[in-house]
């Protein structure tokens, strides 16, 4: 049983997947999104209604559903067990979808208000992390650590090239993931698009960007998109990023780790949003 | 065999690790410190003079000296193995020694001036980092990583309550560790005191302190101690401290990882530095 699949994550049999993939929020939040990283289903299954269920909502939920050989299903949750050709393994935390999001933005712009603060400057304050690649959990739970301290508002994952949450994430992440909102999203450039559509600027980590994080203004509304180390962001992703912004590197070493880059430009932002903050407004 | 004592990092026999603790540098750098990260000594082992020097060369350079049992031993380098009560695991490169960094320090100096710059503002773009108990060798490697990447001249490691440096660390270090000195130190107190007798400033990491490392000015000759998350520095080292530094904190999260804590100060001093330097002189 390797490290992606632990049996205490497992769920199988098709009333039990399905119950989880219809279970009302039980999160205090009420989000949305669910407990399911991924589904497992064998080709050969026999179809049914219940099966045609499970696959319909876990695309509408941006589920990954994998191919999973009988042997290997058996190897996964015990071959005594009665798997009926499904298998989910479970996050520890439910998901967050967009629409959860726009709705806790919306809730903190009230508070910001009604706190007497300026409703023009709220969006400078907001700050979200999105990932684009990071596939080692003991990293995204890193990243979760450093941006839950950070003050980051969410972190959007998407549901392919992607570590989903498992124990391991939520070991490293030292209870920061039952604080921030992580929000599973199907498609990477769409969920850029509509947070543009929502007022955010689109700032990406690239090697080859022309200006360094500390020389660029970051107290706009930020959605910081890290990619994995070493590749960096995906070609289509670069595109749709309204700044790119590099950390100077001064040794031979090629890249910095995923999770001590966004540690850096995450805490730059809060550099530079304490150091306004002093200066004319509150920070949230 | 755990992770700390792989076989491939272990040498055995009185003649074998003598010839270690006695080897010539064989580094281009020409370092002094040697390759063996500690001993393991088995209590009942027959006195001889090979022994005693072992021994007293570990002393010499601060090797710690484990007793280990027979059978504990015979565990570790194989049953059948002619160990004559001793072994001592390598690190994949050498150690420097204090004298060596001091060398480094004279000929970064040297180099400085001859390149036209002003020698006052040498010191100004020296900075250190002493690591005071960092146990797990995935935030050593991850540690010396950054270091690297952020112009960091050196890494000091005592040798009490430390990770050696292992393959473990060479790895994590993504090749870092080629490059990037690490002195062995004995105590770390009498480190801190010779480092302000070479010049520089120790400023420690702590949750407690009253500055945040952005208010701080870090354009000075800087030795940063970075104590394991949690606990901390030790109180002793605390007291050595010219000034304590703080990482602000929003969220609900009690402390950073340690690599990140390094990663977040090492590159707040890099951002004063060159802005800086854009205004009046030039980087190492």
């Amino acid at each position: 049983m390797d490290e992606k699949n632990r049996a205490d994550e497992l769920i199988f049999g098709r009333n039990a997947v399905l119950a989880f993939l219809q279970a009302e929020p039980v999160s205090r939040r009420g989000v949305r999104g669910g407990r399911v990283n991924k589904l497992f289903v064998m080709p050969t299954a026999h179809s049914d209604k219940r099966l045609d269920l499970i696959k319909q909502l876990a695309k509408q939920r941006n589920i990954p559903i994998f191919d999973c050989e009988k042997r290997r299903l058996e190897q996964m949750v015990g071959a005594e067990q009665a798997h009926q050709g499904v298998a989910a393994q479970l996050s520890p935390v439910d998901y967050w979808e967009f629409e959860d999001f726009l709705k806790l933005l919306e809730k903190d712009r009230e508070r910001w208000t009604a706190e007497g603060n300026a409703p023009e400057s709220f969006m400078n304050n907001y700050v979200v992390g999105i990932l684009d690649g990071i596939e080692d959990p003991h990293n995204l739970g890193a990243i979760v650590r450093v941006a839950e301290c950070a003050g980051v508002k969410a972190l959007f994952l998407p549901e392919r090239r992607s570590a989903s949450i498992t124990s391991v994430v939520a070991k490293t992440s030292a209870g920061a993931l039952a604080t921030l909102p992580v929000v599973r999203i199907g498609n990477l450039v769409r969920a850029l698009e509509r947070l543009k559509e929502s007022g955010f600027w689109i700032a990406g980590l690239d090697a080859d960007a022309r200006q360094s994080c500390f020389e660029a203004d970051l107290n706009i509304p930020l959605a910081i998109v890290i990619g994995s180390e070493g590749k960096g962001m995906s070609r289509l992703v670069k595109e749709h990023c309204d700044l790119l912004l590099k950390i100077p590197m001064f040794g031979q070493t090629e890249s910095l780790n995923a999770s001590v880059a966004a540690a850096i430009v995450f805490y730059e932002r809060v550099r530079q949003a304490t150091s306004k903050a002093t200066e004319k407004q509150a920070l949230h």
